[in-house]
């Protein structure tokens, strides 16, 4: 599958997200709309729109937040806070507002970072009625000790939280589930990277035939994958491995938070990719903190989904500010973590489970031409190696990962000489 | 439970021990007999009697050992070695005897450390008809060659083998047994710590409202334990948790000694509130040597019982000497044994299995107050993580200890979390 | 049984591998059958002769193949490579040849280490019909561009694959399997070393009184273990453990490779013996490649047979050329080998599990006479902990060295304690 994708993938998904970057995503609202339909141009995305209100476990989907304008103004009817320059000037959620103000009541509405002066914060107030502004400190120390226009043209009204899914029929309906959240505003490692990184993996996939079926999942954080659980707990034995993809675009290493299972498929097919990538990486332990594995890995569903990023959030200075923008995440990142993701979906599709057809010692591989001639070229000897590992292992309780992790040989190689060993008749799936 | 207990508990536990000092104590007689009238002027002690002569599982309880006297003297007619001065002059369970003899014969009966010449050893001969006298081997160079008087007027009688218990009833019939040996005379670290912890922890639980029962044992080391064992066989099934307490007031660092089944809720409990502790200590395997968790946790009881000590016995010189005295435990080491034992007890009080009430994703804990409102400061970070980790974890299949050790997350915190969580609603115990 | 071996038995192996070097072995024909003539003057060999074209599993019996003469001639009827010079120059199982050629065409039969210039490499083409010569680089930089006579007397005949057994009857039908190769010519390590070691352990076996029955295998490389299993499929279930031995004379340090099960008694008997040992030692994990372990623990098998050697074959420049021969091999690793193997070999014997018949609390050794009367001597400490943790964990579920392993105690001195405690009727053995 990885041959097949275009070395140029970095750059289109740089491109993509620079499509998304204006457009001021909330959890729901007419931002999440905008951001599914440039979706829809790359993959085929169905739309689902869910009444507020609706109960969804314990939690209640909320009005929906819509917002056309916003600003603060001096007296000279200046707009020196306006949300059309930035879509983070205002806190996610916040109630309308339009009147006139002393700083005294204004300024604690006002977020700013002291230590990041020319940064604008991203806030968000969805369960608490609020209102705020966000700005660069350096903004911050000009204003006086006057009075101030302060506007914000929201609603709040009965609506919908609105989400999108992709779904790739394989041979069985055992699934794989990619979710990203798609809630953020102007931020690019903090979602738009995640969405960027879903959409291209979708895309390259549906070119394949496939063993498995994929859910791509394009949901408000939390909410949104609360909800889909509780509309979709029926089906939700079907999911074999899972994936939450968020923060891969920055230049910090690899990192794959493990599910709670912690010995699940998709745990050990990320720690051999980013094992034998030999690039510097890093595997943590689940821990119920984060994005939505959290849901995922709630202990009613405890689902094997893991999390897939770079630098973990929080971890880095750009997160929730102005400065995670189009300049901090790279194309050779993204198409680094892309290739990454690639790989293990490529392992998961491959790792299948033989019964050797000569379990009672070797079979001759000579006579059937397996086995180098005279010796000495040293990927010959790996490759034989492969085999009779392949051989010794296929007793029906071994998988090729399980094979390529006992025996240090790369999973690529494992799979590939199980290929060969089943050409020849010396292996069966086994099905179960 | 700790925070009601006195911070002057080290000086009262010398205190005590300083009271007990004095009186020469043996596996039998009534050196026993007074030291368990002292321990009852502090909690409530049930004493025990058991024949001469009764058989315990391989063993038999032995005669009753009473001495009054014994002295050594020179042709002056001077009590050279005096009983008087010291109980451990006399090797414990020595035979009577009354005549003069010459240094030759003496000589033999003669203990000494040439290498710590001012201390007197510590001897005993309970199951092979001998006497003997312990000196300082200054005192021995004093020896001529000549005749001496020697005395000691001890009895050897049909009697009893005295203990005693103190039992709190808590609710449940499920105990935890806390053991010491009381058969040492003026040995301060090895015996009358384990009885001052153990009478000094009866006394503070004995003011509480207890989930389990606690059972105090106040034994001859060996013989005691295999009498109460071979007595109750059939109620050991009663014992969820176990310790058996010695040499716990010397400047050594704590050392926990697993039971044999080197898992138990105790050896967990004792692992993790002694690395939470931040000091220096040191946790052991089990080890069918030491102290009377070799007779709890022979193969055919295997109880959770395990040994909560400082240093090791035989690792310190003052071990089996006159050493071992007043000087050598202080206050505050007993004080630092007393709290580590009490909170251990907290925690195995406190360490209860739940069920989340909300096991599908997570419960909105904001709606119920339960998050801070903007975020920032760490303490409520701390609490917030504890809460969604107890949440996650309660599955019931995960104690609050299993949390703690996987969340890495101090049992007090977790223990407050739960307890938040409860009073909300969202966790109901598991009973079992 | 170790006591009562010479401890000359190194140089004894050491002059057996020098009777057995001259042979010319492969792996079907008369030098295997010389070979065993020889074995057969030490111990009871049992000859079997297997016809060619017998299938055994994927694999078929070959034909058989002598030779009786070989040589490259030069213009002058110099015999400039000579096979009764050294039975290496010949290709194994060489097809039959006589004929002049030009060095053009004889070049590509000519096989040569250039950079271990003195050394004849070892070659073989069992299964490809082929002929060719190996020669050191230094006699194949004397020939020149002229006509050769070449000659290979040899023949391929429907014949027998040759193997011996030494079967020695113990208590039991449970058998002990020693399996080394015969198939090599002049090599000492590789072949010779294991042939002389597997003889001389049934040698001092056959002297002593066994639990176990034991069955050594002399056989050809691969095609025997296999043809062995094929034809004895239906009582490989005796085989309680086994080893492969071989290359057991260099200076390497001593390596066990473990069985495919991995934590097999004999697994664990080389890890106890060789770390008690003391020396320098390599334990490594099972892999699918190797010498007849790879037979022995394929799927359908899964026999607990490692495989007991010194420097892992290729792991030595001397490996399959002339280098090693009878200086590469010396007495004293072949002595060190052998009693390691032997030591393994008492160990199963002595392997027992016993039921402690006081598991309520520590029997009384005291009466008996089992402790130390006055304490001190520190043999007899370490001979009452082996006592006390044999009657600890001999509750029918650890065995002797599963003791030894936990306690750290050598299985000797385990061993010796058990039965102290047999012989005073307070251990019992489990049958089962």
């Amino acid at each position: 599958m990885i041959d097949e994708t275009s070395i140029q993938v970095g750059q289109e998904m740089h491109r993509f997200i620079a499509d998304l970057f204006p457009i001021c995503r909330s959890i729901t609202g007419d931002g999440v709309r905008d951001t599914l339909c440039l979706i829809g141009k790359h993959i085929p995305v169905e739309i689902h729109e869910i009444p507020s209100g609706t109960k969804v476990f314990d939690w209640i989907v909320p009005k929906e937040w819509n917002i056309r304008d916003a600003y603060i103004k001096n007296t000279k009817g200046e707009r020196i806070v306006d949300f059309k320059k930035s879509n983070l000037h205002v806190v996610s959620y916040s109630q309308p507002i339009q009147r006139k103000m002393a700083f005294g009541e204004l300024q604690s509405h006002l977020y700013t970072f002291p230590d990041r002066p020319d940064w604008i914060p991203y806030r968000t107030s969805y369960y608490k009625e609020s209102w705020g502004f966000c700005l660069s400190h350096q903004q911050f120390k000009e204003f006086m000790d006057e009075e101030y226009e302060v506007c914000i043209d929201s609603t709040f009204e009965e609506g919908h939280l609105t989400y999108g899914e992709c779904y790739l029929r394989g041979e069985t309906t055992q699934e794989i589930l990619i979710s990203c959240h798609i809630c953020h505003p102007s931020l690019c490692n903090d979602n738009l990277s995640g969405i960027a990184l879903s959409t291209f993996l979708a895309k390259a996939l549906s070119l394949e035939s496939l063993r498995y079926s994929y859910r791509f999942l394009f949901i408000p954080g939390t909410i949104g994958s609360i909800a889909w659980l509780a509309l979709h707990e029926g089906q939700v034995s079907n999911i074999k491995s899972g994936m939450v993809v968020t923060g891969v675009g920055d230049p910090g290493a690899m990192t794959y938070k493990k599910s709670r299972q912690g010995n699940a498929e998709i745990d050990r097919a990320f720690s051999h990719i980013l094992k034998a990538s030999g690039k510097k990486h890093s595997i943590i332990d689940f821990f119920p903190y984060g994005y939505d594995e959290r849901q995922y890995c709630s202990p009613g569903f405890n689902l094997p989904v893991g999390c897939f990023m770079r630098t973990p959030h929080g971890e880095y200075i750009e997160y929730h500010t102005s400065g995670d923008n189009l300049t901090f995440v790279r194309p050779e990142y993204l198409e680094e973590s892309f290739i990454c993701c690639l790989e293990v979906l490529t392992l998961l599709e491959r790792n299948k489970t033989f019964l050797s057809q000569n379990p009672k010692c070797e079979p001759q591989l000579g006579k059937r031409g397996l086995y180098r001639a005279i010796g000495g070229e040293s990927e010959g000897a790996k490759r034989e190696m492969a085999m009779l590992w392949v051989l010794n292992l296929s007793d029906g309780n071994h998988s090729l990962l399980e094979i390529a992790e006992r025996s240090t040989i790369s999973f690529d190689v494992v799979y590939k000489a199980a290929d060969v060993l089943s050409e020849h008749g010396l292996l069966k799936e086994v099905t179960c």
